[in-house]
């Protein structure tokens, strides 16, 4: 048996005493309020059942179903029975950069990072384009984009990039989710902006007419095309921008590189930054997520932060945030050098000193009567399968055999490079007992800073 | 009063005792005998006063001079006069390959290095095509490169890159240098060899001979063109041999990227391998410089290498030296360590810990009543400029004023990455007393370890 549940609304209002007696909300909330699936009589939830003949229809979120996949496919479907025009296609790729930037610019980077703030007849157009992306209301977007960013590869994370490429892509949207794993976020700045608020109660008709009529009637009253307009500027236009924004949760936590954090999903690709209007920068984007850039450089392509910038200009926009050189430096810095430790600990840096046995000097010399001991910095090295290999010449290297050679391999002879130092380093037989602590202490103190962990 | 005096020759021979009593000789040389120049009546030598009316001609070194500047000058000279042919000109580029090879398989590889060891026959060719480019003797050469390698940047260094581009291209040998400057190096191996003994002490007929005589000889007999054999395939192309083996000390000490070592002017540049038969990897070859190859990856190019592998294939060379992938690979870590640490040193990292004043957990909360102060990890740090920024929004900060923040901010809300840390360590005023110190401590050995300095 199975019955159908109607989720408490997780929804709720904290008050939080600041340390100066001010008082501030925080709203959180799980986003839109909707029927949350099914359970079975174990009271396991939907989504912690195995697909079966009799209950794969409940897995399927079947709005999202139809707004992303059906009407997408029955555009297609279509096609061959509605003439191509040039206006149309003109209008629809115009159209696909609005609705498109109206995601990218408006609803991530104003709405749910607050990386800018812009006029109001600004945030009503965005608010509308936005609409016509069919990607949902601005408060239900934003507030699973913060717990995106907040939780992010956790159970939490609505997008995980853990469970998949297609589930990130939009596997997350199709399939009913476990209501275990809602995380929660603050929105009390989207609940305070009127835009946001009218935009999420009327989303229907928003959708609808941006979507859908919108297009219809500038093709049709424009030049006559009523069903291009519909079926290519239209549902076919909307697909597109679809599929491409999705990518900003697929494809930027699959390929590319992680100059800031490889602990995380998120990486960089100029692929994904060409196809998402500028949101390829995502591990940059997400150690630095209220930066209204995504990509630093002026040629790496970003569209939604010139777009951003050019309000800007214009008076239109203002507040934008950045983070300083020198943070983002530093994140650089660290990934860096936990690459570099990696490397580092993969490589023989020769035996550590503390774990060579210590001889007297005498015993050195009596050794160095069969074998090819050097003395160097204190610590005796076998250096008898080097000699004929010596660059410096077979006679050189022997002419310390038996004696300490610190002053001639220091400079007194050559001033050996790094690669002397280190080749010496992996020859260590034993260290001599008195008189050479201070140089084997600084030989060591110099090793453990060249194989230090930095733990950023 | 100016006196010409002949230098006595440095080579000496010294006894060097082995550890194990067994003596090794060492043959010191300064190269070739010759006469050293001329002294003033202060007993400066030449090269210590400056350029006159009538002292300029004593600058010169006037049989380098005619080899390497006026014969090739009159070759260009004869050129309109003597009609272009395509097998001379074929041969000409051929004859090139082998005589340049001759310098960098034979003179450089070989004999200067060490690098791997060949059968009689190749030894003799190797000697003959490199006394083909005019390039002096392998015993001089190959003395004057090791003293190069030895001191590498000093006065000592035959071809010293800190005297500017040309000088370390031709200038030093085109100038009569200082005896004062003369570096010692061992060459007891190369006068073992008989090939490099005859080479040497009958250098001039070789040289005549393979330079000269012989492209004549072969054009003439072969197709009849004994002018163009002289111009084109005898001085012109020995011309063009010179110029790009030259290279090596010029552009190779002068462009291109440092993986190894930046304390000393070698660089790594494809163009330079290019342009040298694959010698264009120097700083690689001063770090390594016994090493067979010059370029590592196989699709760099290095016909040099190519040459002694492919020797080796067909079993007239062996020994070929290698340093290990591991030894190669610690340079390239010291080195980019090096760079990461300056760049590091660079940035702002919060003000040290120990600097901060240290005040009462009660004084703390006193000041926080009129400035947002967050207590984390037992400092103090003053977010009020960042609040209206913070990327998880106001209130979230704001609940953590005149608090101990440490939990919500490592996980217990957010768990903050790099950028979060870095920036909030920009933020510090003062440091609690009390209780706190093993929380201080771990951050301040955290931030050693991340400003270590790591002296390679
Ligand atoms: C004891 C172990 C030794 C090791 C592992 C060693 C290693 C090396 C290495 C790797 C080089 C190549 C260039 C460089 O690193 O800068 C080199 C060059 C040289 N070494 Fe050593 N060396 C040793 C001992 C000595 C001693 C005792 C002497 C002198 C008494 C000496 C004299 C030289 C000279 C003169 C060169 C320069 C050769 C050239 O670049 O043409 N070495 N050595
Ligand atoms: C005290 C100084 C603070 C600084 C300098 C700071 C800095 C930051 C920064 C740079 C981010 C961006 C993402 C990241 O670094 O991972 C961030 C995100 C966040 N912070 Fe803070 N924070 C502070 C305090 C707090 C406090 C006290 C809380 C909670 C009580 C908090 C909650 C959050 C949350 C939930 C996010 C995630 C927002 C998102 O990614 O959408 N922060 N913070
Ligand atoms: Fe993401
Ligand atoms: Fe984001
Ligand atoms: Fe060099
Ligand atoms: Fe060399």
């Amino acid at each position: 048996m199975v019955k159908n549940v109607d989720q408490v609304d997780l929804s709720q209002v904290d008050t939080i005493a600041s340390g100066r007696d001010v008082n501030y909300k925080v709203k959180y909330t799980s986003g839109v309020k909707m029927s949350q699936g099914a359970y079975d009589d174990k009271g396991r939830h939907i989504s912690e059942q195995p697909f079966t003949w009799a209950n794969w229809h409940q897995h399927i979120n079947w709005l999202n179903f139809i707004l992303v996949i059906a009407l997408p496919l029955s555009s297609f479907a279509a096609a061959p029975f509605v003439s191509f025009n040039w206006k149309t296609a003109a209008f629809a790729v115009g159209y696909y950069m609005c609705t498109g930037l109206g995601i990218t610019a408006g609803y991530h980077r104003m709405w749910a990072h607050r990386a800018y703030k812009a006029a109001l007849p600004v945030r009503i157009i965005l608010a509308l384009f936005g609409g016509g992306a069919v990607e949902g209301s601005i408060r239900w977007w934003a507030s699973s984009h913060r717990v995106h960013h907040r939780w992010t590869d956790s159970n939490k994370d609505p997008y995980d990039a853990r469970k998949g490429f297609w589930f990130s892509h939009f596997g997350w949207m199709l399939l009913v989710p476990n209501p275990k794993n809602k995380g929660r976020t603050d929105i009390s700045d989207l609940n305070n902006d009127w835009v946001v608020r009218l935009q999420h109660k009327y989303y229907v008709y928003v959708l609808v007419f941006m979507a859908i009529v919108l297009p219809t009637l500038v093709c049709g009253f424009g030049w006559g095309d009523w069903k291009g307009g519909l079926v290519y500027a239209g549902i076919m236009r909307y697909t597109f921008v679809q599929q491409v924004t999705f990518c900003v949760n697929s494809l930027a936590h699959w390929i590319g590189e992680q100059p800031f954090d490889d602990r995380r999903t998120p990486r960089d690709h100029a692929l994904t930054a060409l196809v998402t209007f500028g949101e390829g920068y995502h591990n940059f984007h997400h150690e630095f997520p209220s930066d209204y850039r995504n990509a630093l450089i002026w040629y790496q392509y970003d569209p939604t932060k010139w777009l951003i910038w050019t309000l800007k200009q214009v008076g239109l926009a203002w507040d934008l945030q950045t983070f300083s050189q020198n943070a983002i430096e530093q994140g650089l810095v660290q990934q860096r050098q936990k690459k570099l430790d990696k490397w580092r600990n993969n490589l023989n840096w020769g035996i550590p000193i503390e774990q060579l046995p210590v001889i007297e000097f005498e015993e050195f010399q009596e050794q160095a009567k069969t074998r090819d001991l050097v003395l160097i910095s204190g610590i005796v090295h076998d250096v008898s399968a080097f000699v004929e290999h010596h660059p410096g010449g077979k006679a050189l290297i022997m002419s310390a055999v038996g004696k300490d050679g610190t002053a001639v391999f220091n400079g007194g002879v050559y001033r050996h490079s790094n690669a002397g130092h280190n080749l010496l380093a992996t020859m260590r037989v034993s260290v001599i007992r008195g008189g050479m602590e201070v140089e084997v202490w600084k030989t060591a103190q110099n090793e453990k800073k060249d194989q230090n962990i930095v733990s950023d």
